[in-house]
């Protein structure tokens, strides 16, 4: 049975990846046949399937960190993830969905820093060869004016 | 035994009703007879009873539900809970108190995000037919000035 | 066996010390012959040993409580810790490393409160006399220029 302290775990470990600037690792938390996408409550709401960022497998994650890794756009700003515990909704050996609220802070190179984006993710997870994978993450912005500024994973 | 587990379990679907605006559910985290009350850490500290908010009575908290729904403030502001792990203070089959910390972020419908409170619940929480629920909730802010601001249940 | 849990635990009781304006509490938390450092990522990627704060004693952890008693800086300021989940590194019976993130609010007299430091700890834990404690802590912030407004421990 996948339990909460398995999914605090895991979504642990997410985060410091892309704090961390190991960005090469973020691919590895998603099965190879994903859904990664960034969407606000709004557009969520009314079953917009167009987010602000949209991925359907970790083919395409991997694309997109070679094009941040190109783009250097981490120069210029961190990102400091803090994850609430996550609401279980249902769960069994092989899989599990949850809800996890999300504070993430950007910081610039100036030293600047903001509350840059809150929200919440709704997951879709699956044990693959003893691991838990994301099958689908969905991160849900409160709000609806992030998009221009978005730039590395949430 | 109410364990640290069982009180974040709690503590997540509390936040997550909140900021998901499932206003109606808030009052079913709370025993029929609870004290709630959100006030400020110099008001605490001088045993002042008066605090920004107060309610005594689940029906008191369905009021203010009731309230906020006929002003419809949620149209114009939302709120997003972060909260710490607990410190278990006392702890028995059936009942607990804990302090959990909390930063609250409040998104308007422009999108401007602020860091809106900071603070820490104090709680004493009892089991009643198998179901964690607060007798007693105190919101306890670090700032001495948000109360003109107060509008959705911390 | 030195779990998640434990972890956790310890560090919802070391920040609410702090924040509870229980400083004195605050070197309990180390070993006698600890180290404690404040430093940004920066200086931390580079192998630079010299931080913002640096002490290699629980002594020098009281002497810093003590002075910033006599400066009085508590009465201007409060700190608000919301830690997010540890990741854990290794983990003994006896010991254990681990990071955990933070972020950290800044509360003025004024009522301001603006998001003060975000960062990872980087643990050495070790169980003495059936407590854990501190073996090491270093803070390393994400802002490369939070020094000068440095005042309370993180």
């Amino acid at each position: 049975m996948i339990d909460l302290l398995a999914l605090c775990a895991f979504n642990a470990a997410y985060a410091q990846a892309i704090d961390a600037d190991e960005l090469e690792r973020w691919p590895g938390f998603f099965t190879e046949d994903c859904v990664y996408r960034i969407t606000h409550h709004e557009n969520e709401r009314e079953g917009l399937p167009a987010g602000l960022v949209y991925a359907d497998s970790r083919a395409m994650l991997e694309d997109r960190i070679a094009a941040l890794r190109e783009a250097n756009i981490y120069e210029r700003q961190r990102y400091r993830h803090l994850l609430g515990l996550p609401v279980l909704q249902a769960a069994a050996d092989d899989g599990a969905t949850a809800c996890t609220p999300f504070m993430v802070a950007r910081i610039m190179a100036t030293g600047e820093t903001t509350l840059f984006a809150t929200g919440e993710y709704r997951d879709r997870l699956v044990r693959q060869d003893g691991r838990l994978l994301l099958a689908e993450r969905v991160a849900v912005c409160d709000s609806t004016v992030t998009d221009t500024l978005l730039a590395l994973p949430l």
